[in-house]
């Protein structure tokens, strides 16, 4: 694709600007993106991640990711699971719903729980451990949603949470 | 955008087929879509709105579309329900997460109410209803999982439910 080609302009018949090839017209739809993730726990502790890549490697997060076309959020987030913490995933519910609008994400966060014991770093892992809530490392969190998702979790309320009220769009900078 | 310089292959580092740019390497990702809906109820009726534009035309759905870039889940809903059915809502609570993997859409459906009076037929919409449970035409619904988020609307359950078992994957027709 050759980028250059391309120009913001409102299309005939929308009501707001899109990426269009000046050339042939076609209109390059950009949609917000959708992350699945689980918050794993076991006996009580919670299985983090710490992240072997950019952004925020070295920070611990949930084992979540980039649902892929044609997969739907249970498999994406079993999927996820085992990609990052070689872990067999049993979800129980959807524990939350986020909308980070500055990057155009939702997130859509599952309890759930070890289905056989064991897991390991996968590739974008450097490490993968089970923490009491008092273990947590709060200060290496990876991203903000990854501490609304564990205090979600600890709550652990009968409905599905949403943002914050203090940050309504997800605009929190990591 | 010149589609036929596309073709699909595993780029290096991948494990799946992306569509590539055989010319300058550009990975187009497809990705699944949200769309963000609402069951409007008040005073124990539902607010349908009778389609417009295909596909389905004639047939009745939720007020509902594509979550646009920017936005959070919430917002999208509001701007759909003012879009198709000049309704301003109040969201209540998530209802539902759908995936329909077939085509690639992730759902995510609101119980709402109508913050003020008053509703009418958007430019996507032929009309605009208010209908008891009794008189949902359900063999003029538009999509199944329209069927499905007013079944989980009327079992008032506390958490948020996800698609029925007997499609776990959403890959029934229309």
């Amino acid at each position: 694709m050759d980028a250059a080609r391309f120009t913001r302009r409102v299309p005939e018949g929308e009501d707001r600007e899109r990426l269009v090839c000046g050339e042939c017209g076609f209109i390059a739809y950009e949609n917000p993106k959708v992350v699945v993730g689980s918050v794993v726990s076991e006996e009580g502790r919670i299985l983090l991640c710490r992240r072997a890549i950019e952004p925020r490697k070295g920070f611990w997060t949930l084992p979540a990711g980039y649902l892929e076309l044609g997969e739907t959020v249970e498999e994406g987030a079993r999927r996820e699971a085992w990609e990052e913490a070689c872990a067999r995933l049993s979800l129980d519910s959807v524990l939350a719903v986020y909308s980070i609008a500055r990057i155009g994400q939702v997130q859509v966060i599952f309890r759930a729980s070890l289905a056989e014991p064991g897991f390991a770093a996968g590739p974008e892992s450097q490490e993968v451990a089970l923490f009491t809530w008092e273990e947590i490392p709060w200060d290496s969190i990876a991203f903000p949603s990854v501490r609304w998702a564990l205090h979600a979790w600890r709550r652990n309320l009968p409905g599905v949470e949403t943002n914050p009220s203090e940050d309504s769009r997800g605009m929190a900078g990591l």
